[in-house]
């Protein structure tokens, strides 16, 4: 019987668990300690803390504090890892804790963290998606339901200090090119709200003021929202410290690539089973800087798609040069257009492009002006035909359904 | 027995062959017109008409003329097609001719072209692919072979008047941001080297300087270059002049997601089969931008990857603001050096990232300041195991096999 | 929460749980009653009833009782459902319990049971497999680690007392023909190990001596042992009695198309999480005499196969008319006598084509006289390469690792 | 450019090509050598040499001469192979000729030849399939379009003598035990109608006498008819005698597991690309006896299914003793009392199971006494919804359309 190594308690304030933490610093000493060849479950509460409930009211999505993002399990130290080496992870299994099978997706308020689509979606709104074994859907969102493809939303080891120090550095640099911009172009230490695990006192305090924030992925992987990195996949993250110190958070049920409405997948608590092994050396051996992974053999079957096309132009019709980022979005606008004439609402159509088993693909990114960017949309995930034909889209839904909304305050 | 309405003569200058042409423009005569629900086969010569040759000497790359680019097969006139129509076609088929049963992929110069990695690759280089029936080696590779997944990359219909200046106008703004930048921000109607199909005197001359560039992807489709519109796809495309107008061209035995080496893909000539339908008013009824397409069932399954991630720090470690470009960049450059470890040259790794069934997917567009992108390298193209173990890499190659290259002659 | 309707206790012996019985009689009270649309958990015991242990001893297999087998929980019934509708069955997903992360495969002694390959496997042997998460290895199995295919390998709706006495009926006659046999040709009822679920007194024993034994697939479903009908398929059922009587049992967590083996697949004990629709007058609507089922979405991904063909000429080369059980048994010898090449014992090979997710083809049935069948091996659950190459094969193990035998005793 | 070694003429005889033949002897001389490493075109004629015609009249299936089938391609020399060797063999590619874009489906009299079903459909009936690139359709069966899966029904290379007289002894063993059946349980030598290739006067003769009829697949490989030998799977062949001898016909566009209605698949003429290779004795090395293959990498995704089941009680109620072949009748038949619920006629329903890409496992051979195999149809074949609602089928066809029949005539 496999050990669980960190336990959460649901009830309780994420503060008060030392086995969680919210900033990244190579001083957070180790929750636990393994040994390679090791195989642990791991509990993790869902990024925001608990923030989010499970209602029809969107005021905690938009009242949301982001500071205190992500809450993360660990660090687990792996006995004999040094820098350099590589750390193989198993992710065995994942699963939803009996009392809590349920998740959440959201839009943020353009003022409190926005999203991918925000000039389109400024206000906060909130779905809640029910958990039926591998199966989700919505009752906010009618005719949806598909199993899910669960994934840690981010995973990495600890920084060293030099890394620790060219995050902050670089990130200010360009925090700085527009330091009053809303929402920030990146979001820079912040003390107040940091939970270093089981740091206390002044060295608390000075990891605190330093401590890089998690919402970035980075080198060391961390917040990747990669679909794909779902259970039964095989990670190697590079080591930057003694016992490397693994951590993992974010669990979601389910995202789009991209998890373009950034609060962002299925989010939910859980647990996540782990067994790692060490490649010593491997990061020069391979050549490694960032991460990486081979995809698991088993995920869900969606292999039936609509694919909508977007090019570099944008809304407005202005020409960006070679912009992946204004031709995705363009083409999730597309898919969006398309859905509303199946009787989707907007904010509907924007949800199931964050949370369903989507594709982004780089489509073409040498054919000046215009990149290529494709959303590829699973069709089965619909349990009515939404795909093309002679005579017309049927409407299948009157918009008596919609996603919760909460107004900003002003 | 399908009728082939469009021949192509490889020994023959394209500019000799009317049913061919290289602009967009809504005056360019049909070269043949079908019924809906006809099936009919089209040839096409590559995109560069016949510049590059089958040897191993890449000058021909280094002094391609871009200016006459892409040379497309059609028009072809649908009876009954009007604007705002959908025009759906199935790609029944797609093959190599006897007599040319190869294809090349190259870098151009970064004064001449330049491409996705130019930085790094400033000069021309190009690698020659053979094909035996479905499937493809290069003997500038060793060590890599695998089943091509067939597709136009280029393929739509005719602009209207209106979307033709739309695209002259917001491409000219663009151009004349920076208008001395080579290469050039955007590529501007260019009369010297247009071949307008049918048209001759004074009304090709006045097309001619108007006609759009056939390289960037556009609202119709166009040089989308999506290896995913393979051989067994559906594509809707819209419809914006009188009986439609579709050209096709540039066929690729395969491509990398991306098409990163620009010139680009495995470039062939050949013939494709297709059937036409109309959706009457789909436009409209589907709220349709963009093509929308269904993928083939019948494509090669390279499904094992190893994944590699990428973020929005610049190689010189600068920080970007969620850049999906820089992103997969960086996914690409550590995939080539990855690859390196296995005795693979960075050019031969480009290569194989450029035409191999490779993905690209957006993996993350919110996480404020980083962008993620992951780049899939399928294994089971290469011949020797390229995963990772515990004792490192197998140098299999040593480099005295490599893609050849032309220096700029400055 | 979803509700957990039936429970068990592995401590207990299943004849004191009156949610669970072991032969098919339309007067077992139903163990629980739901509502259409309802999901709900349901435990199960192994098939045996644990009579198999974690232990490396297989005289457990040659010892075991099979007049007990299975034990399945249930009957559920289903309000409103009716003979001749069909039964819509959701399995949303099924596990392992926490304190029973293992299960067993065997090879029966030709003297109690018996399998597919008796003749060359005559005594008892015993595999033990250990899950980690999704996967599982066996510790008298080298290199070999795989995801399961959980499923159940026995469901079905309880029979109508003429749909009974047809079973008993026909499975007579075919025991008569030759009543001597060892093993007999058919179980008949057989009242001293019978469980009847709640039933007692006097109409236990009468529903004991007539109640079929649960042994072999038939119309109703039941012992069909398909290792697709896995977790997120959707099975329809016919319904022979009022209420319907749902049960459930016999759950694997990976078996080989055939389980060839017969004790056989990975047998465990474990929860399936089921929900009930009901299509009235079903049957007659859709023309259905046995269940029908769509596949699960999610099912691992092994689909990288060497395929072995095997023809009905026996080991004796005795030519059989299209009998595509000899083929099939021809294909398994020609898949252990290659696996033997690498170093497996023949029991090791034995034991992977029961358990691994190895499919089992018709492949030709009419090309007079021989049949062809063929078994597909999946190579990515092996370690070690086990492709053809023009070296010839790497013997990676010593035998010193095998699967513990019990040799019959008299 | 490959060179295509063997060529057909549709118009000629397949008596006049001495590069063809219809039996298996050691014998029959190269009919072309090649060398270890070549690839090469072979064209194959139909496998009843054109006795089937693209009509609506049945009476040339009722009327076939079945003592001339299969006509092969070949025997093609290997240089180097000896007994005891591996035949590499890559196919390459499979195409149909420009004239000749059409397939027939049949199923045989009862009194001449039969088939799967044939005690439900003993008239001779054809259906005739229309190509478009990949693509297949009927214009005898409404509402069913799909991609092929292009492979040769029949290949192999030469039997020994000792392996021929082995043949020969068993099969009039078997014919022996039953002379006077129709259709005979074996095809015995039969001089009148062979095709020796390049054999003429008494050698001729000779070997006409004794060489075997091509309608059984043997350890050779020979009419296995499997469906998943498709192009791009590369097969390791047992070679018998100098130089292998490999032949190959029967060109099938698309078939089902098992070529239930035995003729047979979509028949045609056409051409294959092959590449050979040896794995010096090979067969000890690995153990073979009967081919082995590995699938190809690029076959048609029709992978959503409708599964149904079949146990070994036959249709008149007669419990047979773990005998697949009548379990998978059974549930061939439940797919056909299936399909007619949505307006298929019976021989619709049966054509399609023996001609699109239906999978037939075999799911339980263990349980007795009952054996369960299931017949897996894939839903995205048909252009109309055919799977299960609460509502029940929709009758899309009205029967008049349906497959041509021709009644015997005495």
């Amino acid at each position: 019987m496999t050990k669980t190594i960190i336990k959460v308690d649901l009830n309780q304030s994420a503060y008060e668990n030392e086995k969680l933490h919210n900033r990244w610093h190579p001083d957070i000493p180790m929750a636990e300690t393994v040994k390679p060849g090791d195989d642990f479950i791991i509990e993790c509460i869902d990024w925001t803390g608990g923030q989010i409930k499970n209602n029809d009211d969107a005021s905690d999505v938009r009242d949301v504090d982001l500071t205190q993002v992500h809450f993360l399990s660990g660090p687990v130290g792996v006995e004999g890892a040094e820098p350099g080496d590589l750390l193989e992870v198993d992710i065995l299994d994942i699963g939803t804790f009996d009392e809590s099978q349920w998740g959440f997706n959201g839009f943020f308020s353009k003022k409190n963290g926005g999203g991918f689509l925000t000039e389109h979606f400024p206000e906060a709104q909130k779905s809640i998606w029910d958990f039926k074994g591998m199966f989700t859907s919505s009752r906010h969102i009618p005719g949806v339901e598909f199993a899910g493809m669960i994934h840690p939303g981010l995973i990495g080891c600890l920084p060293s200090s030099e890394m620790l120090n060219e995050w902050n550095t670089r990130e200010k640099e360009l925090y700085d090119t527009e330091p009053d911009r809303v929402p920030g172009l990146a979001n820079l230490p912040y003390a107040d709200t940091a939970h270093m695990g089981k740091m206390s006192g002044d060295a608390k305090k000075a990891a605190a003021a330093e401590g890089a924030r998690t919402v970035p992925p980075r080198e060391h992987g961390g917040n990747c929202d990669i679909k794909d990195l779902s259970r039964g996949s095989k990670v190697y993250f590079p080591v930057y410290v003694k016992n490397a110190g693994l951590s993992v958070g974010d669990l979601h049920f389910s995202q789009g690539d991209g998890e373009i409405t950034f609060c962002g997948a299925i989010e939910m608590a859980g647990w996540i089973h782990l067994r790692v092994k060490l490649v010593k050396d491997g990061m020069r051996k391979y050549g490694v800087k960032n991460p990486i992974f081979q995809p698991s053999p088993i995920t869900p079957k969606y292999d039936d798609y609509l694919i909508f096309e977007g090019i570099s132009v944008d809304e407005q019709g202005k020409q960006h040069y070679l912009d992946v980022n204004v031709a995705y979005r363009q083409a999730c606008l597309n898919a969006i257009n398309y859905l509303e004439k199946f009787g989707y609402t907007r904010a509907q159509a924007y949800a199931i492009l964050g949370t369903a088993p989507v594709q982004g693909h780089i489509s073409g990114v040498v054919d000046v002006p215009n990149s290529c960017a494709t959303l590829w949309l699973p069709t089965d995930i619909f349990k009515e035909d939404i795909k093309i034909n002679s005579e017309g889209p049927t409407k299948y839904y009157d918009g008596s359904i919609d996603v919760p909304k909460a107004p900003d305050l002003d």
